[in-house]
């Protein structure tokens, strides 16, 4: 199976061009200029962006929440992804069984995906306790798995302590990994969800007064000190979404410190004011942490345009608005958490990023594409256009103009959060080692076709 | 009883002056020029500066460690306070047994201190642990015993809980009071502690290496956040060490936050080169935080400088080197945390911030006399020099050269942490409501002449 | 002649007591509880707070622009800047003739305002052009005339160079006098100046877009990093208007350099709208550097309370709208530049500063009277109230409701820029020199009453 | 002719990859896995770094100081430079005659470097007065001409006033180019000069005396706060040397200005302590700004890693030790400026920067070949290994050790800044337009090979 895309405008990270790219048994094996070779297949990119896939860090298929299960399984979803042009993903494990050791949800998860995913994935690894039994058995998740990075939360019931996340922070940068962290005050939470239900203020408006931008910042700098003392572990700190938290992360990072962030396009296009909307519409963005003033959006773009931000996810969670989320309608607290993107984000980030002048199209390609490959151990096989490379590609039409509409997205649920936004472009192809998945907004691909990556240790 | 101090340099947290001040009854009653009122004693206090007597907010006389008791006492203590140009200050208490109330600690307190302080006193309360009785009893701690200031412990056995930490904050600011805090991180401190002792590290610098700075800064940030989250209650931050909990300091200030701090001679005169001296004497300056890395020095000096730092205390508590602190010889954990100050404060901060250009002298007045006592409810009473305040002054000769030895000291205790500094200057002369008790640096006040002072709430 | 005052509420700038205060001979003798001294005048201060007489540095009384006069001679100007709460002012002497010596406008300066001024006053010297004459004259006029502070322009005819403003700025740190500066592009107004007349953008609001934020921010970065190469001179910027030179002026103060900064009453409640109020009223608010934009506002008042910016000052320049000021109707660069505010200074930054809390009434007292004439070397004598100093002194009634209007000012001037401000607390009383010279807003005091100040070096 | 480079690791400014590269024509062709294409030359690079050929956009070939020639022409200058790994320059033009227009040294530089240069070139203009003609001939040199950039000094003789250089931004703004600035204080540094001078101050040492960090940083924000006048028009810094223009660089930048910047090596490697050097070997090191304080070197370093600094470029200017720098032996001011750098550029930012990991290989081709190529109209045609760019292609063996010293370098000039410095890795071949000029340090290209470039527009 060979193939040419030809004609397009080539871009990555640092790089933009025109060339055409040929494909033979998944790989890019040459870019040259006015290809002439026999192949099975021939695209004609002229007029598009001719891009590396995205590659989507955080998203949660399958998610079981206790109270709902995410309605986007590793089939819906991919397909999502695909659709909005992410041709990988590396998806954040659910919780297990108490005291399950690391192997369980590794398990459970390649039972999930395996034979269902339509791209290719991997997961993180996630810790739920600490003890030597675990530690050891990290060595094997990294090394013989292929899972190198690992998520603790600080809050929710699974959440470590501080010496046990020390203890996975050390542990991790042992073994070449790197510990990834939702990081918020669990204490503090808990406090203000207690006193809003005992003082009857459950409407989705609590949602985010129980949970401040001061929670997640108190987090962001208590790991952030943890990663110091524990001898300057590689540090992931995922969805920021506050500019308090920025400036303590600029402040680690000044100084030589390896930490790694990202934020997610609903902290970049939606505010606080959501959750105000009339007909309990504010479920609909009922997430952690929950979306702020709207003044952190600049802060948050500042931050990606500088290099302090380095990865832009979706946390995808998706839960039916008429039905799940429904759960919370007398008591923001009942309501399951997440908010589905995992097809809006690359869509998103072109035409209000790229389009805007908000950031140059090379680093749009680089938070979305090239910098989460390189921070898991994806690439180069993953997020580059080069030769060696999977030749999971998207062609991006920048004269294409969609309204977003929860009708022309195949996410397996009833809303989108950004109903009715008008873009400017948007992906008309897309790649996975060389197969092509997906074409103007169809899918063609096959269930079961992506395919799980062991994930290489980097040099952090 | 009257009296009036002559020809002196009156010195203010603002002002410069020269004047006569006629005390009457231990107040000062008339502040003028060449005064002719008939009184019954006249200091001639030409060539001295005079000043308000110094205001100690943060000392600890009797304090029972378990492992040891402070080897001052309300008495021995405030005789050296009196003697190194110190009038007023207020002890933050131990520990009681294990849930006893509020007032427990303030009764033992009363039953060391009543009788036996020579210069005026308070108490800081202490909160254990929290339950809706403690939080009740508060308001009769501040309103009823004139004590609206509490400390809490984040490391230590009876550290506080975030949600604790939380709830006591929004309690103080309700009743107009204030939280001080010591902030370290209880779980990573114990956890190297324990490796350390493990692998045999034992010897007095790993103290420091067990508590590094982002211990402090860590739990600094945290705090502030809790403060931010309890709607701005005002936060003050005890014996800061070192320059990253600063700026996390700043950049709440700066956004509005009421949060207060406090340094130490110490930190700013020693560093951790000093835990390696031979001998174990490294012993000596096993406190919490430790000392740190010399570059943190100049850090603080410009926190004083510019404001945001409020307040320099001594966190004074002695234990003897040669006896108390050989517990430690053979493990740094089993040494009693603390070191001697009281008497050394006044000396070191004119000495070496005022002669050495580091600090005005209005400066050094303002962070070592008035600050405090306008932070803790004293002012006007205490910490200025003008009517209708108690006559606590004390005239220092910015001639008298003194070497600082254990020798010249009234400490209860056999070292000092400044053992051989060649000071320039030196307080000559301690009034205490218009009492003579020190000349000289010899004591010729009286055992209880103290008394306790009913604190006023401010408005933060 | 003696005086009490009794019952007040005395405000310092560091302090804040209840006390009596004996004046004699002008000065102040005692101060006191519940003073039973004969008297010439008992003065009941009950309820009001008495603060030192405001030291206002910036004024242009009898100022000469060519098209014009300022309408305030020092009889006037001080009549009103009593009436408002001031009782010292330093004025910025205009320019000589050209080529003239040092001496040439003190000499003018005293014909104007001896036996004029109802108030104590002192000029800043100004140098028009360089030579060796000039640089030897400086000392006869910081020496023997009492002058030490100069002022320079980077703008308007008798701008200086670079290398003009060099040596003087390395004469007057010699001589232990301090440069004070006017920073201002000159190059890039009278470019923008002539492009918008030939363009026919004549109206007011075309004054503040031909000198923009970057012609002040620019000359203050020049002058700061020329007083660094003059060794660390002593510089004092005037009229800082905007943010941007506030970044560059904190870096400098944060190295450690002695730059001083003034900021006016305009720049902290008038913005940039203000000239496009219509009929041309916009013309009432021509003066250099103009007003900004409101988001500078906040920026200056943190400055204030951090302790970047010092003084408070005016700029006190009035020319009558319906006349000087319509020379400017068809041409705003025809207009005389200047606002009123020497009346208005004190009450301002009372009612809008400390009555709204935005800095507390000892810093008002600081930037307002204190650091002023610590600033310029009249302190002791003025800026406080202790013993020995003159009795220069205000009461403060905080309880006065005042609407601001052009009818109850004393300036010899048809507006004010303040029309209708709604103020809470107004000085009821003016003392200067132990003689009440304004009482409930009206002059009570004799022309020529103010006597020259031969200002000290201070150590900067 | 055709070749291929084959089994190398290709480094691009964000991607890293094995491939193969196909050359035709002297342009990239294909790159691709395993090549197996016929052609006229097979180039292994197993084990080597293959990245774009160095572009340095600071150079000074040919100048003429009036006192002295620089002694390396575009022949030898351009030789050194392909020996050095660059293949690409743009060189600041000298001065023409008092009052020439723009065309007047576009026409000498092409008599100097046609027909001489082996490596392709380009100039940038040089404004050396302002008029109306001028500005309308700008347009003629940046359309016709392909020289988008102009220069201006702020010292030297035909340094430009404030007007004028306000008046270039705003004209090359409208014309889509770009202005760059030799940005320091020229009053200030006549002035010391003179003084130093007079005061018998003419050693080395006294050169960095004469223009201290202040004249550079000053001279840094007016150029700053023009261009922001001029309607946030493009500014490109020269050769930036310290920190204190770094900081107002960083506060422009963050508003959004579009300032970018240039450092050399000898301010990321050399220091102030050389002027002292024995044997007046200081004049070595005399160039303007001069070296600085070593502190300056990590803010540098930062400023490249954060992306604050875009481009190192070298200002070469080389004069003979033994000849030309004698004539400052007695007189710095006597001494020709300059040092020479061409050649030792690339290797000394790959050794002391990648090696040694300040920055990463990616960031290291950014800031040599990529960035400088971009910012000033040359991408993608250099500064690119992408297909459709000039085979513009340098080999790096990073397992290469070289002693750098005057013999192994082929500048025209008897002596190294660098002289003895240990290098870990050097380049070992450099390829121009496809054909191979240096292998292993030897040249083995033509006199007269490089082609001027006629450079396109960005969009800054």
């Amino acid at each position: 199976m060979s193939s040419i895309i030809k004609n397009g405008l080539i871009v990555t990270a640092s790089d933009t061009y025109k060339g055409d790219i040929y494909i033979e048994d998944g790989i890019i094996k040459e870019i040259g200029i006015d290809l002439q070779r026999q192949c099975d297949e021939v695209i004609d990119a002229k007029g598009k962006y001719v891009i590396p896939g995205g590659v989507d860090v955080h998203t949660h298929l399958n998610l079981d929440v206790g109270i709902a299960v995410a309605n986007d399984d590793f089939y819906t979803g991919t397909v999502a992804a695909a659709c909005g042009g992410t041709t990988c993903i590396v998806d954040h494990m659910g919780f297990g069984p108490k005291g399950c050791n690391l192997h369980h949800q590794v398990n459970v998860y390649h039972g999930y995906a395996d034979d269902k995913a339509v791209i290719d994935y991997s997961f993180h690894g996630v810790v739920q306790h600490v003890d030597d039994r675990i530690l050891k058995e990290m060595s094997e998740i990294v090394n013989d798995e292929g899972i190198p990075s690992f998520k603790i939360y600080l809050t929710y019931d699974y959440k470590v302590s501080d010496e046990e996340a020390l203890k996975i922070l050390m542990r991790l940068k042992e073994l070449g990994g790197i510990t990834t962290v939702h990081p918020e005050n669990n204490d503090s939470i808990n406090y203000f969800r207690r006193l809003f239900v005992e003082q009857g203020k459950t409407s989705p408006i609590y949602h985010p007064m129980s949970r401040p931008v001061e929670c997640e910042a108190e987090a962001i700098s208590r790991m952030i000190n943890l990663a110091s003392l524990a001898g300057n572990a590689p540090l992931y700190i995922v969805h920021l979404s506050n500019e308090l938290g920025l400036k303590y992360i600029k402040i680690a990072q000044d100084s030589g410190q390896k930490v790694y962030v990202e934020t997610c396009p609903q902290y970049l296009f939606l505010d606080e004011e959501k959750y105000k909307e009339p007909n309990n519409e504010g479920l609909k963005y009922i997430m952690s942490p929950p979306l702020r003033k709207k003044d952190n959006q600049a802060a948050l773009w500042k931050g990606i345009k500088d290099g302090n931000i380095h990865v832009v996810a979706t946390d995808h969670c998706p839960f039916a608005f008429n039905k799940d989320k429904q759960m919370g309608k007398d008591d923001f607290t009942k309501c399951p958490n997440g908010v589905p993107g995992i097809e809006e984000r690359i869509p998103l980030m072109f035409s209000e990023g790229v389009m805007k002048s908000k950031i140059s199209i090379n680093r749009f390609v680089d938070v979305c594409c090239t910098s989460p490959a390189k921070m898991f151990g994806l690439y180069p096989k993953k997020g580059a256009i080069q030769v060696g490379s999977d030749a999971d590609i998207v062609l991006i039409d920048p004269n294409k103009d969609v309204i977003l509409t929860r009708d022309i997205l195949h996410e397996n649920v009833d809303y989108t959060a950004y109903e009715g936004m008008k873009l400017k472009g948007y992906p008309v192809l897309t790649m996975v080692r060389g197969k092509v998945i997906v074409k103007n907004n169809h899918f063609i691909g096959e269930k079961g076709y992506g395919k799980f990556i062991k994930r290489q240790k980097r040099n952090y």
